[in-house]
Protein backbone atom coordinates (compact mmCIF):
# COMPACT_ATOMS: atom_id res chain seq x y z
CA UNK A 1 0.00 0.00 0.00
CA UNK A 2 3.22 2.37 0.08
CA UNK A 3 3.24 3.16 -3.67
CA UNK A 4 2.88 6.49 -4.68
CA UNK A 5 -0.63 7.83 -5.88
CA UNK A 6 -0.32 10.74 -8.09
CA UNK A 7 -3.83 12.89 -8.93
CA UNK A 8 -3.33 15.27 -11.92
CA UNK A 9 -5.88 18.51 -10.98
CA UNK A 10 -7.64 19.46 -14.35
CA UNK A 11 -10.79 21.13 -12.98
CA UNK A 12 -11.19 24.07 -10.70
CA UNK A 13 -14.67 23.52 -9.15
CA UNK A 14 -15.16 22.98 -5.48
CA UNK A 15 -16.95 19.38 -6.15
CA UNK A 16 -14.05 17.95 -8.00
CA UNK A 17 -11.29 19.71 -6.14
CA UNK A 18 -13.82 17.91 -3.14
CA UNK A 19 -13.14 14.50 -4.44
CA UNK A 20 -9.65 15.36 -5.01
CA UNK A 21 -9.06 16.41 -1.45
CA UNK A 22 -11.03 13.64 -0.21
CA UNK A 23 -8.78 10.88 -2.43
CA UNK A 24 -5.62 12.52 -1.36
CA UNK A 25 -6.41 12.51 2.78
CA UNK A 26 -7.84 8.58 2.19
CA UNK A 27 -4.40 7.61 0.41
CA UNK A 28 -2.05 10.09 2.96
CA UNK A 29 -4.23 8.38 5.96
CA UNK A 30 -3.18 5.38 4.85
CA UNK A 31 0.75 5.77 4.34
CA UNK A 32 0.35 5.85 0.25
CA UNK A 33 3.01 8.78 -0.77
CA UNK A 34 0.58 11.86 -2.67
CA UNK A 35 1.92 14.32 -5.48
CA UNK A 36 -0.62 16.70 -6.45
CA UNK A 37 0.27 18.19 -9.93
CA UNK A 38 -2.18 21.06 -10.50
CA UNK A 39 -3.09 21.80 -14.36
CA UNK A 40 -5.17 24.86 -15.83
CA UNK A 41 -8.29 25.60 -13.73
CA UNK A 42 -7.49 23.78 -10.79
CA UNK A 43 -3.92 25.69 -11.00
CA UNK A 44 -6.07 28.94 -10.92
CA UNK A 45 -8.10 27.63 -8.18
CA UNK A 46 -4.74 27.40 -6.10
CA UNK A 47 -4.06 31.47 -6.29
CA UNK A 48 -3.88 32.77 -2.59
CA UNK A 49 -6.02 35.86 -3.58
CA UNK A 50 -8.48 33.35 -4.43
CA UNK A 51 -8.35 30.10 -2.75
CA UNK A 52 -11.02 30.73 -0.68
CA UNK A 53 -13.53 31.90 -2.93
CA UNK A 54 -16.71 30.35 -4.36
CA UNK A 55 -15.05 28.80 -7.22
CA UNK A 56 -18.34 27.10 -8.40
CA UNK A 57 -19.69 23.65 -9.22
CA UNK A 58 -19.71 21.02 -12.39
CA UNK A 59 -22.48 22.23 -14.44
CA UNK A 60 -24.71 19.05 -14.39
CA UNK A 61 -24.82 19.79 -10.25
CA UNK A 62 -27.93 21.99 -10.95
CA UNK A 63 -29.89 23.59 -7.97
CA UNK A 64 -30.32 20.27 -5.91
CA UNK A 65 -27.01 19.74 -6.04
CA UNK A 66 -26.18 23.54 -5.34
CA UNK A 67 -28.39 23.27 -2.28
CA UNK A 68 -26.57 20.05 -1.05
CA UNK A 69 -23.46 21.03 -1.33
CA UNK A 70 -24.77 25.03 0.88
CA UNK A 71 -26.12 22.71 3.28
CA UNK A 72 -23.23 20.35 3.92
CA UNK A 73 -21.06 23.35 4.66
CA UNK A 74 -23.32 25.07 6.64
CA UNK A 75 -23.00 21.53 8.40
CA UNK A 76 -19.52 21.98 9.29
CA UNK A 77 -18.54 19.59 6.18
CA UNK A 78 -14.58 20.66 5.58
CA UNK A 79 -13.55 23.00 2.95
CA UNK A 80 -11.12 21.55 0.14
CA UNK A 81 -8.26 23.19 1.20
CA UNK A 82 -8.63 22.27 5.08
CA UNK A 83 -9.08 18.83 3.94
CA UNK A 84 -5.82 19.32 2.12
CA UNK A 85 -4.10 21.29 4.76
CA UNK A 86 -5.14 18.08 6.90
CA UNK A 87 -3.58 15.42 4.75
CA UNK A 88 -0.50 16.86 4.96
CA UNK A 89 -0.51 16.72 8.64
CA UNK A 90 -1.49 13.05 8.38
CA UNK A 91 0.89 11.83 5.95
CA UNK A 92 3.31 13.00 2.78
CA UNK A 93 1.36 14.82 0.38
CA UNK A 94 3.41 17.15 -1.97
CA UNK A 95 1.29 19.49 -4.11
CA UNK A 96 3.44 20.83 -7.35
CA UNK A 97 2.14 23.54 -9.75
CA UNK A 98 2.92 22.52 -13.68
CA UNK A 99 5.21 24.98 -15.15
CA UNK A 100 3.56 24.97 -18.47
CA UNK A 101 0.54 25.82 -17.06
CA UNK A 102 1.61 28.97 -14.84
CA UNK A 103 3.13 29.95 -18.36
CA UNK A 104 -0.30 30.14 -19.63
CA UNK A 105 -1.98 31.83 -17.14
CA UNK A 106 1.19 33.94 -16.17
CA UNK A 107 1.34 32.82 -12.41
CA UNK A 108 4.37 33.18 -10.28
CA UNK A 109 5.12 30.85 -7.39
CA UNK A 110 4.10 33.73 -5.31
CA UNK A 111 1.30 34.26 -6.81
CA UNK A 112 -0.28 30.86 -5.07
CA UNK A 113 -1.05 29.50 -1.95
CA UNK A 114 1.77 28.00 0.70
CA UNK A 115 -0.29 24.91 0.07
CA UNK A 116 1.62 24.50 -2.96
CA UNK A 117 4.54 23.49 -2.61
CA UNK A 118 6.59 23.76 -5.65
CA UNK A 119 6.59 24.30 -9.71
CA UNK A 120 7.82 21.43 -11.46
CA UNK A 121 7.32 20.00 -14.98
CA UNK A 122 5.98 16.84 -16.76
CA UNK A 123 8.84 14.99 -17.13
CA UNK A 124 9.42 15.58 -12.68
CA UNK A 125 5.55 14.83 -12.52
CA UNK A 126 6.43 11.25 -14.10
CA UNK A 127 9.65 10.76 -12.49
CA UNK A 128 7.89 11.33 -9.08
CA UNK A 129 5.14 8.55 -9.94
CA UNK A 130 7.30 6.43 -10.74
CA UNK A 131 5.29 3.16 -12.19
CA UNK A 132 2.57 4.59 -8.95
CA UNK A 133 -1.23 4.89 -10.20
CA UNK A 134 -2.10 8.21 -11.84
CA UNK A 135 -5.68 10.06 -11.74
CA UNK A 136 -6.83 12.47 -13.87
CA UNK A 137 -9.67 14.78 -11.62
CA UNK B 1 -4.91 -9.44 -16.74
CA UNK B 2 -7.09 -10.47 -13.49
CA UNK B 3 -5.92 -6.91 -11.48
CA UNK B 4 -8.77 -4.76 -9.95
CA UNK B 5 -9.38 -2.43 -11.86
CA UNK B 6 -11.51 0.69 -9.91
CA UNK B 7 -13.38 3.43 -11.78
CA UNK B 8 -14.32 6.08 -9.60
CA UNK B 9 -17.46 7.59 -10.63
CA UNK B 10 -17.84 11.57 -10.43
CA UNK B 11 -19.96 12.57 -13.14
CA UNK B 12 -23.95 11.66 -13.85
CA UNK B 13 -24.11 12.42 -17.56
CA UNK B 14 -25.36 9.86 -19.71
CA UNK B 15 -22.44 10.15 -21.51
CA UNK B 16 -19.96 10.06 -19.23
CA UNK B 17 -21.71 6.72 -17.38
CA UNK B 18 -21.92 5.12 -21.04
CA UNK B 19 -18.16 5.45 -21.06
CA UNK B 20 -17.88 3.80 -17.93
CA UNK B 21 -20.37 1.17 -18.30
CA UNK B 22 -18.28 0.30 -21.45
CA UNK B 23 -14.86 -0.02 -19.61
CA UNK B 24 -16.42 -1.64 -16.67
CA UNK B 25 -18.07 -4.40 -19.13
CA UNK B 26 -15.14 -4.68 -21.06
CA UNK B 27 -12.82 -5.29 -17.98
CA UNK B 28 -15.38 -8.13 -16.61
CA UNK B 29 -14.95 -9.57 -19.84
CA UNK B 30 -12.03 -9.89 -19.63
CA UNK B 31 -11.82 -11.41 -16.38
CA UNK B 32 -10.93 -8.30 -14.26
CA UNK B 33 -12.50 -7.50 -11.52
CA UNK B 34 -13.87 -4.17 -11.06
CA UNK B 35 -14.82 -1.94 -8.41
CA UNK B 36 -16.94 1.09 -9.01
CA UNK B 37 -17.06 4.15 -6.28
CA UNK B 38 -20.04 6.29 -6.62
CA UNK B 39 -19.27 9.86 -5.46
CA UNK B 40 -21.81 13.39 -6.05
CA UNK B 41 -23.37 13.01 -9.17
CA UNK B 42 -22.68 10.02 -10.51
CA UNK B 43 -24.09 8.89 -7.19
CA UNK B 44 -26.78 11.13 -7.27
CA UNK B 45 -27.86 9.21 -10.98
CA UNK B 46 -28.62 6.06 -9.29
CA UNK B 47 -30.84 7.29 -7.00
CA UNK B 48 -33.97 4.34 -7.62
CA UNK B 49 -36.24 6.93 -8.62
CA UNK B 50 -33.92 8.74 -11.25
CA UNK B 51 -32.05 5.96 -12.66
CA UNK B 52 -33.57 5.59 -15.82
CA UNK B 53 -34.69 9.77 -15.93
CA UNK B 54 -32.70 11.34 -18.67
CA UNK B 55 -29.10 12.68 -17.42
CA UNK B 56 -28.27 14.81 -19.24
CA UNK B 57 -24.85 14.92 -21.69
CA UNK B 58 -21.95 16.78 -21.25
CA UNK B 59 -22.49 20.74 -21.69
CA UNK B 60 -19.56 20.44 -24.85
CA UNK B 61 -21.77 17.89 -26.19
CA UNK B 62 -23.98 20.51 -28.09
CA UNK B 63 -26.74 19.77 -30.59
CA UNK B 64 -25.16 17.84 -32.34
CA UNK B 65 -23.82 15.35 -29.67
CA UNK B 66 -27.46 14.70 -28.33
CA UNK B 67 -28.84 14.04 -32.06
CA UNK B 68 -26.20 11.47 -32.69
CA UNK B 69 -26.97 10.17 -28.76
CA UNK B 70 -30.68 10.35 -29.52
CA UNK B 71 -30.41 8.20 -32.36
CA UNK B 72 -28.00 5.45 -30.98
CA UNK B 73 -30.51 4.77 -28.34
CA UNK B 74 -33.55 4.87 -30.84
CA UNK B 75 -31.20 2.41 -32.94
CA UNK B 76 -31.04 -0.06 -30.14
CA UNK B 77 -27.87 0.80 -28.51
CA UNK B 78 -27.91 -0.37 -24.64
CA UNK B 79 -28.61 2.30 -21.84
CA UNK B 80 -25.58 2.32 -19.56
CA UNK B 81 -27.90 0.55 -16.95
CA UNK B 82 -28.28 -2.59 -19.15
CA UNK B 83 -24.46 -2.43 -20.00
CA UNK B 84 -23.78 -2.46 -15.73
CA UNK B 85 -26.31 -5.52 -15.37
CA UNK B 86 -24.88 -7.21 -18.25
CA UNK B 87 -20.86 -6.33 -16.85
CA UNK B 88 -22.58 -7.51 -13.63
CA UNK B 89 -23.53 -11.16 -15.29
CA UNK B 90 -20.25 -11.64 -16.74
CA UNK B 91 -18.08 -11.08 -14.22
CA UNK B 92 -17.07 -9.58 -11.23
CA UNK B 93 -18.59 -6.28 -10.71
CA UNK B 94 -18.86 -4.48 -7.49
CA UNK B 95 -20.63 -1.32 -6.82
CA UNK B 96 -20.30 0.95 -3.77
CA UNK B 97 -21.82 4.54 -3.28
CA UNK B 98 -19.21 6.27 -1.32
CA UNK B 99 -20.64 7.51 2.01
CA UNK B 100 -19.28 10.90 2.37
CA UNK B 101 -21.10 11.97 -1.28
CA UNK B 102 -24.43 9.43 1.00
CA UNK B 103 -23.96 12.33 4.14
CA UNK B 104 -23.66 15.16 1.83
CA UNK B 105 -26.75 14.56 -0.75
CA UNK B 106 -28.21 13.07 2.25
CA UNK B 107 -29.04 9.63 1.18
CA UNK B 108 -29.46 6.47 3.06
CA UNK B 109 -28.76 2.83 0.86
CA UNK B 110 -32.52 1.86 0.70
CA UNK B 111 -33.05 5.64 -1.53
CA UNK B 112 -30.34 4.04 -4.42
CA UNK B 113 -31.30 1.26 -7.38
CA UNK B 114 -30.29 -2.12 -6.37
CA UNK B 115 -27.15 -2.22 -9.27
CA UNK B 116 -25.59 -0.21 -5.74
CA UNK B 117 -23.74 -3.39 -3.55
CA UNK B 118 -23.25 -1.26 -0.62
CA UNK B 119 -21.55 1.85 0.82
CA UNK B 120 -18.22 2.01 2.04
CA UNK B 121 -15.41 5.06 2.75
CA UNK B 122 -12.28 6.16 0.72
CA UNK B 123 -10.23 3.71 3.25
CA UNK B 124 -12.24 0.55 2.39
CA UNK B 125 -11.95 1.28 -1.41
CA UNK B 126 -7.89 1.69 -1.50
CA UNK B 127 -8.05 -1.54 0.27
CA UNK B 128 -10.15 -2.80 -2.43
CA UNK B 129 -8.32 -0.90 -5.08
CA UNK B 130 -4.90 -2.36 -4.43
CA UNK B 131 -2.19 -1.17 -6.43
CA UNK B 132 -4.48 -2.10 -9.54
CA UNK B 133 -5.68 0.74 -11.80
CA UNK B 134 -7.69 3.55 -10.15
CA UNK B 135 -9.68 5.41 -13.38
CA UNK B 136 -11.62 8.67 -12.00
CA UNK B 137 -14.49 9.48 -14.83
CA UNK C 1 9.29 3.94 -16.75
CA UNK C 2 8.87 1.32 -19.85
CA UNK C 3 5.97 0.37 -19.09
CA UNK C 4 3.01 1.52 -21.22
CA UNK C 5 0.59 4.45 -20.12
CA UNK C 6 -3.00 4.37 -21.43
CA UNK C 7 -5.27 7.36 -21.97
CA UNK C 8 -8.66 7.49 -22.27
CA UNK C 9 -9.88 10.66 -24.22
CA UNK C 10 -13.44 11.43 -23.42
CA UNK C 11 -13.81 15.47 -23.27
CA UNK C 12 -13.35 17.21 -26.99
CA UNK C 13 -12.77 20.80 -25.28
CA UNK C 14 -9.52 22.75 -26.42
CA UNK C 15 -7.88 22.85 -22.59
CA UNK C 16 -8.51 19.03 -21.82
CA UNK C 17 -6.83 17.70 -25.41
CA UNK C 18 -4.25 20.12 -24.70
CA UNK C 19 -3.61 18.74 -21.19
CA UNK C 20 -4.09 15.20 -22.58
CA UNK C 21 -1.18 16.01 -25.69
CA UNK C 22 0.93 17.70 -23.03
CA UNK C 23 0.78 14.09 -20.64
CA UNK C 24 1.52 12.15 -23.87
CA UNK C 25 4.20 13.74 -25.44
CA UNK C 26 5.87 14.35 -21.54
CA UNK C 27 5.26 10.12 -21.41
CA UNK C 28 6.78 9.73 -24.73
CA UNK C 29 9.98 11.65 -24.64
CA UNK C 30 10.82 9.43 -21.54
CA UNK C 31 10.60 6.17 -23.30
CA UNK C 32 6.85 5.48 -21.80
CA UNK C 33 5.01 3.91 -25.07
CA UNK C 34 1.85 5.77 -25.22
CA UNK C 35 -1.90 4.25 -26.19
CA UNK C 36 -4.42 6.47 -26.88
CA UNK C 37 -8.14 5.79 -26.88
CA UNK C 38 -10.98 8.27 -28.41
CA UNK C 39 -14.50 8.14 -26.68
CA UNK C 40 -17.33 10.26 -27.74
CA UNK C 41 -16.51 14.20 -27.90
CA UNK C 42 -12.89 13.37 -27.67
CA UNK C 43 -13.02 11.08 -30.86
CA UNK C 44 -15.18 14.10 -32.64
CA UNK C 45 -12.90 16.56 -32.16
CA UNK C 46 -10.17 14.22 -34.56
CA UNK C 47 -12.76 14.52 -37.34
CA UNK C 48 -10.28 15.46 -40.70
CA UNK C 49 -13.39 18.43 -41.14
CA UNK C 50 -12.83 19.71 -37.94
CA UNK C 51 -9.57 19.26 -35.81
CA UNK C 52 -8.21 22.30 -36.71
CA UNK C 53 -11.55 23.95 -35.45
CA UNK C 54 -12.08 26.08 -32.33
CA UNK C 55 -13.18 23.24 -29.53
CA UNK C 56 -13.95 25.19 -27.08
CA UNK C 57 -13.21 25.37 -23.24
CA UNK C 58 -14.28 23.44 -20.08
CA UNK C 59 -17.59 25.59 -19.23
CA UNK C 60 -15.60 26.72 -15.62
CA UNK C 61 -12.85 28.44 -18.11
CA UNK C 62 -15.04 31.78 -17.90
CA UNK C 63 -13.87 34.84 -19.63
CA UNK C 64 -10.77 34.93 -17.82
CA UNK C 65 -9.42 31.15 -18.82
CA UNK C 66 -10.47 31.88 -22.71
CA UNK C 67 -8.32 35.27 -22.55
CA UNK C 68 -5.38 33.49 -21.01
CA UNK C 69 -5.46 30.81 -23.62
CA UNK C 70 -6.18 32.47 -26.74
CA UNK C 71 -3.06 34.79 -25.56
CA UNK C 72 -1.33 32.01 -25.09
CA UNK C 73 -2.13 30.52 -28.72
CA UNK C 74 -0.46 33.98 -29.54
CA UNK C 75 2.74 33.79 -28.13
CA UNK C 76 3.08 30.69 -29.78
CA UNK C 77 1.90 28.36 -27.45
CA UNK C 78 1.92 25.07 -29.49
CA UNK C 79 -1.89 23.77 -30.93
CA UNK C 80 -2.13 20.21 -29.41
CA UNK C 81 -2.65 18.88 -32.41
CA UNK C 82 1.18 19.71 -32.60
CA UNK C 83 1.97 18.51 -29.51
CA UNK C 84 0.72 15.32 -30.54
CA UNK C 85 2.59 15.04 -33.85
CA UNK C 86 5.58 16.11 -32.11
CA UNK C 87 5.05 13.56 -29.54
CA UNK C 88 4.70 10.68 -32.58
CA UNK C 89 7.97 11.75 -33.43
CA UNK C 90 9.60 11.73 -30.24
CA UNK C 91 8.32 7.79 -29.44
CA UNK C 92 5.62 5.60 -29.48
CA UNK C 93 2.50 7.12 -29.49
CA UNK C 94 -0.56 4.92 -30.47
CA UNK C 95 -3.90 6.80 -31.15
CA UNK C 96 -6.81 4.45 -31.86
CA UNK C 97 -10.61 5.47 -32.05
CA UNK C 98 -13.50 3.26 -29.98
CA UNK C 99 -14.71 1.02 -32.53
CA UNK C 100 -18.23 1.68 -30.12
CA UNK C 101 -17.97 5.82 -30.24
CA UNK C 102 -17.73 5.17 -34.07
CA UNK C 103 -20.80 3.93 -34.11
CA UNK C 104 -22.71 6.06 -32.12
CA UNK C 105 -20.99 9.29 -34.30
CA UNK C 106 -21.32 7.97 -37.51
CA UNK C 107 -17.94 7.96 -38.37
CA UNK C 108 -15.77 5.82 -40.79
CA UNK C 109 -12.02 5.89 -40.32
CA UNK C 110 -11.58 8.07 -43.33
CA UNK C 111 -13.83 11.15 -41.57
CA UNK C 112 -10.93 11.01 -38.88
CA UNK C 113 -7.48 12.71 -39.25
CA UNK C 114 -4.17 11.10 -40.02
CA UNK C 115 -3.34 11.29 -36.48
CA UNK C 116 -5.34 8.45 -35.61
CA UNK C 117 -3.97 5.00 -36.11
CA UNK C 118 -7.08 2.86 -36.28
CA UNK C 119 -9.73 1.62 -34.78
CA UNK C 120 -10.17 -1.20 -31.85
CA UNK C 121 -12.76 -2.36 -29.26
CA UNK C 122 -12.51 -2.11 -25.61
CA UNK C 123 -11.04 -5.46 -25.53
CA UNK C 124 -7.86 -4.98 -27.85
CA UNK C 125 -7.57 -1.51 -25.72
CA UNK C 126 -7.22 -3.51 -21.94
CA UNK C 127 -4.95 -5.83 -23.58
CA UNK C 128 -2.68 -3.23 -24.78
CA UNK C 129 -3.06 -1.07 -21.22
CA UNK C 130 -1.69 -4.53 -19.75
CA UNK C 131 -0.95 -3.70 -16.30
CA UNK C 132 -0.13 0.33 -17.28
CA UNK C 133 -1.62 3.30 -15.86
CA UNK C 134 -4.50 3.97 -17.21
CA UNK C 135 -5.76 7.94 -17.22
CA UNK C 136 -9.59 8.94 -18.21
CA UNK C 137 -9.11 12.54 -19.24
Amino acid sequence: MDETISLVLFSGTDDKLGAAAVLAAGAAAMGKPVRIFLQYWALDAFRADRIAANHGLAPEAAQAGKAAMAAAAAAGQSHWTETLRAAKELGEVDIQACSLSMDILKLEQSDLDPLVDGVEGVAAFYINAGTGQIVFI
